[in-house]
């Protein structure tokens, strides 16, 4: 049976999932697909999820529900290797990478925030794709206006009540809609000694105007409102730098703020930028058939991450009604190419575009038609929620909004304890650290007790506390060449990759003590 | 006008809010509440979030919403100093502790899971105390399934299907019977390849039955019931020792597992342990009118933290109807000493107790009527949803269990991306880093840039790539003793004291180079 391997669980590979289940017969193929969560996101919703006007798990559908005939892997991508046709993917409970061979690949990987172009961003900004990152915008809200209500110096009470939102595009405005009607509801009546005017909002847009995808009158239309309820626009500015007090604008301005959002610039994932193909764009370029180029007849992409250009030469724009139909062309293609048919041409002009501008208005653009206000809002919320798959859901989320007219938010900061993550192992005797052939993902302290290293049966060396094992792996990227074996009852200290190589960044003589030790042991671990 | 200081929002802190909003005009006092969560946790229902047939927020309330006069401050405790009158906060935003003097003091902290007795367990059990708790088990529980969907080893399967909780009270009670219905429902239906024999739930418990709390006919029914459902019980058993792949029990037993779960042992919280008094059995011990021995007229004790003895000399239990009835008595009493007037001895028996064994059936002791089953679940949803504190609330929850009686309800993990404790910052030039008198909470080390050390207007020393600062605060404790301030656009690393001690703990040497350097420096920063 032919093996069918989707990477990415946004729209554009969730509705691959489902079109394929809808066009093969299921002794034709095996479908899998691959993501790093359990849910698909239904990202245009998120913003509200700010504001609480939506419940925070209505944004998101299980992907498992939704695809009930394809084998769900929900992992990390190490990478993917096109010229063997596999992909790999990242160890979990058992410390190996898995290899899935794929007959067709479908490459629907999506599009990240890059900020490492603006000194600062990456370390103060926080990007808004994800549902954790809905719910950081929520509990950073949250914290300020706590702080701010106890907060007596007026400089303080000023940066802590100031947000900046950079990106004037659907994304940006809705995100500085709802965050305006989140603080100006809560200032005054929640936050008691929180005053109305002491909210900023600001929105930060490297345009003459906001929504530069729909037609000005519109766009002007929502720049008069965002105004109105008291949204500050900074036009014709981008950001140049953030720090933890403030931000930079290409201006020449310096906003004092401690809540920075940016929905730009927006990039390719890693994965694709690694990929061993052309790119146009950084993206990967699809003919007419979306078929990667180069790679026909195997593999596919679709989304934001694939470079689709349209009959007029205009590229593709990476909306979910484009995605969702890209999906579509691709999985027939796919049935067709299984079957030795005749593949379709890929053609979508769109139906129109809504935006959101928070408590009851939005602007839409439909087939030509326009509208703004409640009208538009109505028509926002009727469009998605016809767009959501399943009735049970449907109906759920139909409720939540319904509720939400009659009962005020109750918002809260949920917060996970963000523990370390170099944390504690406990070993009884006789249980395994790692085996020989294990990925070497971590370097191990000895706290207290002893274990051994054993190779072919053989002990090489006894391991007491303050004792260094696994560097070697860690060091050279190879697998573990012997398996660690605790002796007594032993305590040891975890130290993943990514904080191992911030440890050789604060203290390089760490690393020197290491390689020697790596050296004297000549090989072994 | 006196301040009356509340440490704690669990249902002794907030009811005491409530009650001296209550018996206090404005004028007389201003009440503070200190928390570190700005929500209110209902821990009875805690376990169906597991199952998701509650909403995850409607466990919890806002406590801004609850103690509407009250001035909140959502905060770490560092110290109660009893001697001063004072209460210190940890630093937030302003890089200083805050002093909190009060009048009257109610300590109502809590109590907490003490692991370190038990080795491992603390590194590889989860306890079952707050939301974030009860997300961690969810998404544990979901990621095994996801795992053991895709796993062809038995014995790996078998041990990712199996669940081990600890404690046989009424928390974990609950806790093992919501896992075991949520896990019994996904088996084969959500996630297809997980047959229903494989999965193994075990309660262990120290007692020769369970919940201790009720007479043993309820606690056999109890029994029954779970072992019907296809729940293991371990008596006269506890946990011994926990590892990432296994528990041992005192039996000898060895049960593979990857998911551990103790709601035992519980313990006071370290604030409460380290504060300066005399203590019953680690807690703090109240006279009748529930003022702590040795500080009467100033000092007022609730809850979990406190040692409160009945008329017949058996302690009051840790549960909420006892805490609520002792706000009661701390605010009156309060009230009363503020106004020179007669104080009130604390009494209450309880009313009964209730306790949910998952999928529609409970136990219930009231009034020495006894139920079980359909009509004590019914009984037990009723009173829960009339102690929901407002009609908004009551309306949202109910709304959302009359909704899960129809709909089935959807799981998905919920994980907040956990980076790294240890974060990069970014300064413009003019721009402090931190200022003398701030409290030292970080060791900072150049990446790029320059920055300057500044005292008393003059400069000392200037800081380039590879060098650190800070860490004399950090070693010593003590405030900032000189200022640092960006002289070029810079990037730092930010090392705060806890990811501090694990490095020092890690590498040794690490801690001789940066005491040495301090030791040159000279007294200095």
């Amino acid at each position: 049976m032919k093996r069918i391997v989707i990477v990415g669980g946004g729209f554009a590979g969730v509705y691959t999932a489902r079109a394929l289940e809808k066009h093969l017969r299921p002794d034709e193929a095996e479908i899998a697909l691959v993501n790093r969560e359990d849910y698909f996101v239904f990202q245009p919703l998120l913003p509200e999820v700010i504001s609480g006007s939506i419940g925070l798990l209505d944004t998101v559908a299980p992907i498992r529900r939704l695809c009930e005939r394809t084998r769900l892997y929900f992992r990390e991508v190490e990478k993917i290797d096109l010229e063997a046709g596999s992909v790999w993917l990242a160890p979990d409970f058992r410390p190996r990478s898995l290899e899935l061979p794929y007959d067709y690949l479908v490459i629907a990987a999506g599009s990240v925030n890059d900020f490492s172009s603006i000194p600062g961003l990456s370390d103060h900004g926080i990007p808004f794709r994800t549902l954790g990152d809905a719910l950081r915008v929520r509990n950073a809200a949250l914290h300020v206006l706590e702080e701010a209500d106890n907060e007596s110096d007026e400089e303080l009470r000023r940066r802590e009540l100031t947000f900046v939102v950079a990106g004037g595009g659907f994304s940006g405005v809705e995100v500085i809609a709802e965050l305006n009607d989140f603080l100006r509801g809560a200032a005054g009546r929640s936050f008691r000694n929180v005053r109305q005017d002491e909210i900023q909002c600001v929105l930060v847009h490297s345009g003459s105007r906001i929504l530069p995808e729909i037609t000005p009158s519109l766009a002007e239309y929502a720049q008069k409102l965002l105004a109105k309820r008291g949204v500050t626009l900074k036009l014709n500015a981008r950001l140049s730098a953030a720090t933890p007090e403030s931000v930079l604008l290409s201006t020449g301005e310096t906003i004092a703020t401690r809540t920075v959002i940016s929905t730009v610039p927006s990039a390719p994932v890693p994965l694709v930028t690694s990929l061993a193909c052309a790119k146009e764009k950084g993206k990967l370029p699809a003919n007419t058939y979306l078929e990667l180029k180069g790679r026909e007849g195997k593999v596919w992409v679709a989304g934001d991450c694939a470079m689709i250009t349209s009959a007029d030469g205009s590229p593709s724009p990476p909306t979910a009604q484009h995605a969702t139909r890209q999906a579509e062309t691709v999985a027939k293609n796919i049935a067709a190419t299984m079957r030795g048919q005749q593949k379709q041409a890929y053609s979508f002009a769109g139906l129109g575009k809504l935006g959101s501008l928070g408590h009851h208005s939005a602007v839409a653009e439909i087939l030509k038609f326009r509208f703004s206000g409640i009208i538009a809002w109505l028509l926002w919320r009727t469009i998605y929620l016809l767009k959501f798959p399943g009735l049970d859901r449907k109906m759920r989320v139909g409720l939540d909004w319904l509720v939400a007219l009659f009962l005020p938010p109750e918002i809260v900061q949920l917060r996970v304890q963000t523990s370390s993550n170099i944390t504690g192992q406990h070993f009884e005797p006789g249980e395994m650290v790692f085996e020989e052939g294990d990925e070497g993902v971590c370097l191990y302290v000895v706290r207290t007790g002893e274990l051994e290293v054993v190779r072919e049966g053989a002990r090489l060396a006894t391991l007491g506390p303050g004792e260094y094992f696994g560097e070697m792996a860690l060091l050279s990227n190879r697998a573990r060449s012997a398996c660690v074996r605790a002796t007594k009852p032993c305590d040891v200290l975890v130290v993943p990759r990514a904080e191992f190589r911030q440890l050789l960044a604060i203290f390089p003589e760490f690393g020197t003590t290491l390689n020697e030790l790596a050296a004297r042991r000549g090989g072994v671990k």
